[in-house]
């Protein structure tokens, strides 16, 4: 059902957006109203490009342009290595940190089964896929948050992935660099004297 | 200049929005991205809709979908009265409370000297024409924010209307309802003070 009125309609669909209220949308909505044309055209111009041009990777489910995204094509990149996240965000922050020389996974959601999201509905059949008669990859690194989901997701995949005769690891966890002992929260803190390192 | 991966002019475009930085257009982006179509279409089209269908009214320059907006159309709205305010929002805000059953005129601005913006650059020609010789106007309510923008639009406006016989307002500005005494700012109290009314 779609307002009658074009007002009111803009500020519904702008509420539809994560984090972004009635006030807000209307606020975006008026804004984007005064502007000169050009705003509306680039930002409606802009949706439909993402919707007709951005799918898929065809081997890790990033975003891309392509039937292969620019990752998988980058053949200085290293095969061997796949490194599994949540969503395409996560990818772009690990890729910020530049330490990352390997292929990525992106699963597009967690395992959650409070939200009824179970492996069928994430990029595990994909990532499966990987593991051909062929494969080169001889290590995956789970990259999922230390959260709940994130923790259930990669103890599922860990199990799957095992068998495979691949490496399995997940990343630490831990304080952070610049974090204070005396603020981290107890799970934190206990996870990071369980998890020392010699040193 | 369009950036040639879409994507990147995605996130752009919703970066161009008021309050939204780099960081928050990129989770917008990679949630519309990761919706089914349904949303990007509904945004864009509602982006489309308003470009095509929403105009200013003839009368009051409200935003409106006909040659007059609702208000304007309204029998039951009292045109001796019109209430000045500098944007849509506003008018919106007044028409929340209840309490105005006058007639509206939306300047979409402020004077503001430091950003060169004039009289012309506002709906004052559209304002003065509502006071033609079968003008039934009787009082203009000033109702600027009272920031230095608004104080000034109020003032130029005041001394613009006052000759053509016409009562000449200003909302009333002081202490909010609700508000402390003791943390209302310095100039907020020597208004509530100096604007004292016989109780």
């Amino acid at each position: 059902m779609k307002p009658d009125d074009p007002i009111t309609h803009l500020i519904s669909a702008f509420a539809r957006l994560p984090g972004i209220g009635e006030r807000t949308a209307s606020r975006l909505a008026f804004f984007v109203m005064n502007q000169p044309g050009d705003l509306v055209d680039d930002l409606s111009e802009a949706l439909q490009r993402v919707k007709v041009e951005v799918g898929f990777c065809e081997r890790c489910s990033n975003l891309t342009k392509g039937t292969l995204c620019q990752i998988c094509e980058d053949t200085k990149r290293d095969p061997a290595t796949i490194c599994v996240v949540e969503s395409t965000p996560d990818l772009r922050a690990i890729e910020r940190t530049g330490e990352f020389r390997g292929t990525y996974h992106v699963l597009h959601g967690l395992i959650s089964p409070l939200e009824g999201i179970g492996p069928d509905d994430l990029k595990v059949r994909e990532l499966l896929a990987r593991f051909g008669t062929d494969s080169e990859v001889k290590e995956v690194i789970l990259a999922t948050s230390p959260s709940v989901d994130g923790e259930a997701t990669a103890l599922y995949l860990a199990r799957l992935l095992k068998p495979l005769g691949v490496n399995v690891s997940r990343i630490a966890s831990g304080i952070p660099i610049g974090g204070e002992l005396e603020y981290a929260d107890k799970v934190t803190l206990s996870r990071a004297i369980m998890q020392r390192r010699v040193f």
